[in-house]
């Protein structure tokens, strides 16, 4: 970590310190979000209500406009009312919760008027040219790209963002896991992700239906998930060249990438055990391999490098990702496990993190 | 158990036999089921291709029409096609599981064509003027009452039946539980329910969300549940004065019945607690209650008394009611505890526990 | 709430102010835990961390005492290592998580090394005659009895004892929702509650094998939960004298009480529905005990009265308790709901909410 | 399916066929269990009262030797008591559900008596060098191997065989599920696999307390779960040769396998998602797959080929093994899903249909 935001995180890395920084006394900033009413937006009321340095001034929500926040949503108390979108205006932070495709012009619109902006969509997360292979036509290209809002990884492009691009929580948990490998050269990965029903939105459906979920365990979208184009696109090379895994493969594309998601009966959280072959041989000793983690994330508070699988009640309910590198001995293929609570970390969590380094705060504040 | 029926269960009592009892190796009887869509008609179809002396020939939908059985319901592995209502016709037996107010004109339809009905549905359980209070008026009053299939209290009468009105899931728990204690005259019954996710329909709606449900415990339709006068219907005393509660009560109407459902993050069972004052004192003792209980329940297949408090893992996918009655001594209060599947006991199977009286087959035959 | 403690909370009243109160910049008081592995020990220790008034020095463990806090519990972030109970000295409050039994001897010791006490366990909640009854022969009944902790009832012992009897999940939840019905003449109460795994202890056994929890829900300890005389002490009517219930009850001893409670598939909460019947004739209306309950509690933070019935989920991972009264008004019963989370409202988080009252700290310091 | 039991299965491979066999009026065996308590022994106790052509004479348990079956097994309606394991004996066909290390000597027992044996352990399904690396010394070398029990690739082995290993659930699921691809040359597999917490056993520990499982998903046993060697010796080449994958792999021991098994919350069922590449190109398409898939499993009963990802509740309490393979475009990899019922397929239902195949009794008899 450097530059200014490090600063103020300079006597926090210490594991002693849960204790929080100690706040301005009086709000900093103003903030608002639109689209409150769903799972990522109730939860981003509840942070920013607790956060001391920002004030929480609007919230809108189509369908429930007028109507009490309080009401709806009993965990967010609050004496505000949910006005309309538009209304969503002079604040300093805005935080966008619309569906992809809905987003863009609310977002281009708060950036008109002035506000930052940190968008959960997907819109602002590829290039023009991926969000028309995935998504359709982009209503307002001339926004993109954002800065892609993986905190730990861009953390000095945010700090003076306009328009940051939250990560979606599976590519989050994907790209915290391989970032430490892409210098060895990634070959070969399969990302075996998890997720919690919550993952999938509040709307009923029959794929949401308690007895569709519980006691069961389903692949889905084998072929069309959406992360995928974004996993793909933090994984690609870039400068470093890899070695092609099989002679059918063009050498410049990155790692031959399958990614299969699968939903689980759990509310919140995201798992996923990733399998990956590097470029470099010979594979790295289980030390070596662990020393490799802890160095790449040394000094950061939100990722943990741990000795043995991790569970997502060690990070359900907070902003942390939880990371176990092993070596697979047998075949000297890697197996990364990676767990972090979707809503939070995936969402939520890391929207508030992002603002929290664009208005200069410690990038804990306001978090657990 | 008396009459005919009781023949054919002679040899079954002991429970040394849980072996099937030797079938027809001919089907004796076809059998359709209309609205096969849904929970309670998918699981009659398992059950009935399963039963040795019946044939489901025809099973409708009106959604899924014209469409492969299996491909919607892959646990019903047979080669049927969805077929429309009005061409479940010609056989001897229908099972009619479509909502309350569709079921009583298809009801109509296939007692006209000389089937006999068992109906999953409200539309035969109550009195022309408590259907009305409840639900509204009757679409076809001349077939009410249909004969309400409780079969352990009503045995004879459904043996003989043209329309079984097949019980509620609740009221079949609360009735099997609380008639041991009638002629001792109910004075005081709270019912406190408990029921799996799929007691409300396979319908995707905000309740049912998977996030909404899992993790939690709530109370609902406190006042306006519809179960509530298909159980206080069964509680009436009828012949048997009961002594009054308070100075404040009629002295004939049965027992101060209050039945507050809850809905917990399971799928299938119904757990109930009674809390129940009787108007004979003193109380009984604990082994008085048992025996009480057993004694009443003697040579029943289908209702066991245990000596402890039932677990829904004990009659989940069986056709079982375990009850366990105990005596609060401190307050002269029983409690009995009574759990049941809520889609086998308390819908489907008792509906074919219902056929297999009315064909005069094994009363257990198909069922576990 | 009146007195000194007042003062600090008259800002907060209203809803608008989730936001933190402003914290001392340095620790008031440092704090230590005896039993930090259990889950309530691990839960505090969670919560003493991040509050911003306290520093956590100490947190022993029998098993444990040597290792590292944080590889055994990953969520309390801490670079602790557990000590021995009796290293546990020195702190301005002591938060006591041992069982029943062990608890009062630590206790002991640590009040006459001058700490001030908050004893999680039920050794000083009952006097010595009931813990005789219930529990055995008393360590230090010269100790007796605690200053029961149940904070919105008993907010000014609170702020000057030296030891809390931090009360039980169960009792927290019934008799927060009984005590406003209390000046009516509480004449027969029956307390069925639900409570999750957490209540029965990190030990593994055959109740808590997943196995066992799992789709179940099953009643216990139907006459022997400790929980019922801390319940009955706290329904008792001190000096306000009640109707009888029936002829053989005698006039003075409180309601005539069932409890019972019961096990459901979720990790943290308790749903208490309580069904009682109150003296004064007649009984409220609707709107009338809304409006007892809401006056009862009126400036309270951790208790809300809502409109319908409360879901676990708008309470769990805080230290609020929610309670909804209901007039069934068939028979004139009074249905009161109560929720919390048992670890939180019902252990930590009011272990919390009093050394705050003792310490003269800001109620809510450090809670959600 | 060829040979006698073919004969029995002619009329049944129509999947209009879930009526049940016409059984044999009379028992043709006497069957027995050693070591009934446990999650297997009961089950098999379930259906095996059920089999119409079997008598279960014998069920052993060295904890509850004495004891009532039923008292403990509720679901074991059964009027058998627990008797010694030395007491199971004189019967025509034992299944022993001891665990590994001490199945041996009892099934050796059991075979020096006349009794064919199917035994549920780890004990008879490796070769003595695999079972010395994974286990330790075999207590009877000599009756290794056993027949492998993989119904549906062993059967003609089976139909003649005195001592059966029953395979494990893990290895049920990935051998099935891989069988079809095995001519074209397995290059590198990953067998990602999801458990239920039944698998783990009844013995309550740390691992299966309910707070420890719900709502989470962890790896374990990444290097050590003993079912890799079971899972590597079906997958071993044999005969057929297969290209290296790489320059330091030697060419003959089959495919490099990595097998990490997760535990998730759910009580039943397994779904393994694996991740192939084989070594025929160019890969074939995805109805090629299909087609691949269903030739092979022609005729099978209880192999399901799906056209789409399968759920556990298709096949949880069945003896069904559902696959779905998918071809992954993008990188030539072959993704197949397996689900089945650990308890079922898993374990004591594919015990139940070796011992019909044992018999020559109809294959599904006694068998949803």
């Amino acid at each position: 970590m450097t530059g200014p935001v490090c600063a103020n995180l300079g006597c926090d890395t210490g594991i002693t310190g849960s204790r929080p920084a100690a706040p301005s006394t009086v709000p900093v900033a103003t903030v608002g979000i639109v689209g409150g009413a769903g799972f990522t937006g109730a939860l981003l009321a509840e942070l920013l209500l607790r956060h001391p340095s920002v004030e929480l001034t609007h919230m809108s929500s189509r369908q429930l406009a007028g109507e009490s926040v309080r009401q709806h949503l009993p965990r967010v108390r609050t004496s505000l009312a949910f006005c309309h979108d538009a209304e969503v205006s002079d604040v300093d932070v805005a935080f966008v919760c619309a569906p992809h495709g809905q987003a863009a012009p609310v977002v281009k619109r708060l950036c008109d008027r002035g506000a930052r902006v940190v968008d959960l969509s997907a819109d602002f997360r590829l290039t023009a040219a991926e969000y028309a292979e995935w998504y359709g036509e982009h209503a307002c290209p001339e926004l993109l790209p954002g800065v892609y809002g993986l905190t730990e990884l861009h953390r000095e492009e945010i700090a003076s963002a306009t328009l940051v691009a939250n990560p979606g929580c599976y590519p989050t948990a994907a790209l915290l896991a391989l970032a430490p490998l892409k210098r060895r050269g990634l070959l070969d990965v399969v990302v075996h992700a998890t997720s919690g029903v919550s993952g999938a939105g509040k709307t009923p459906t029959g794929t949401t239906h308690f007895c569709s979920v519980d006691s069961d365990y389903v692949a889905y979208g084998l072929a069309t998930h959406r992360h995928y184009p974004e996993i793909a696109a933090g994984l690609a090379p870039q400068n470093a060249p890899v070695v092609p895994f099989a002679a059918d493969q063009s050498a410049t594309a990155g790692p031959q990438l399958t990614f299969v998601p699968h939903l689980a009966p759990f509310q919140r959280g995201i798992s996923e055990t990733i399998y990956v072959r590097v470029g470099t041989l010979p594979p790295p000793t289980q030390q070596q391999l662990l020393d490799l983690y802890r160095e790449f994330y040394d000094g950061e508070r939100f990722v943990e490098i741990g000795h043995e699988p991790p569970k997502l009640r060690d990070v359900v309910g907070t902003n942390f990702c939880r990371i176990y590198p092993h070596l697979d001995a047998r075949t000297g293929r890697i197996v990364v496990i990676s767990v972090l609570d979707n809503l939070m970390k995936g969402a939520s969590g890391q929207a508030v993190q992002n603002m929290n380094v664009m208005l200069g705060l410690p990038e804990h504040e306001g978090l657990i």
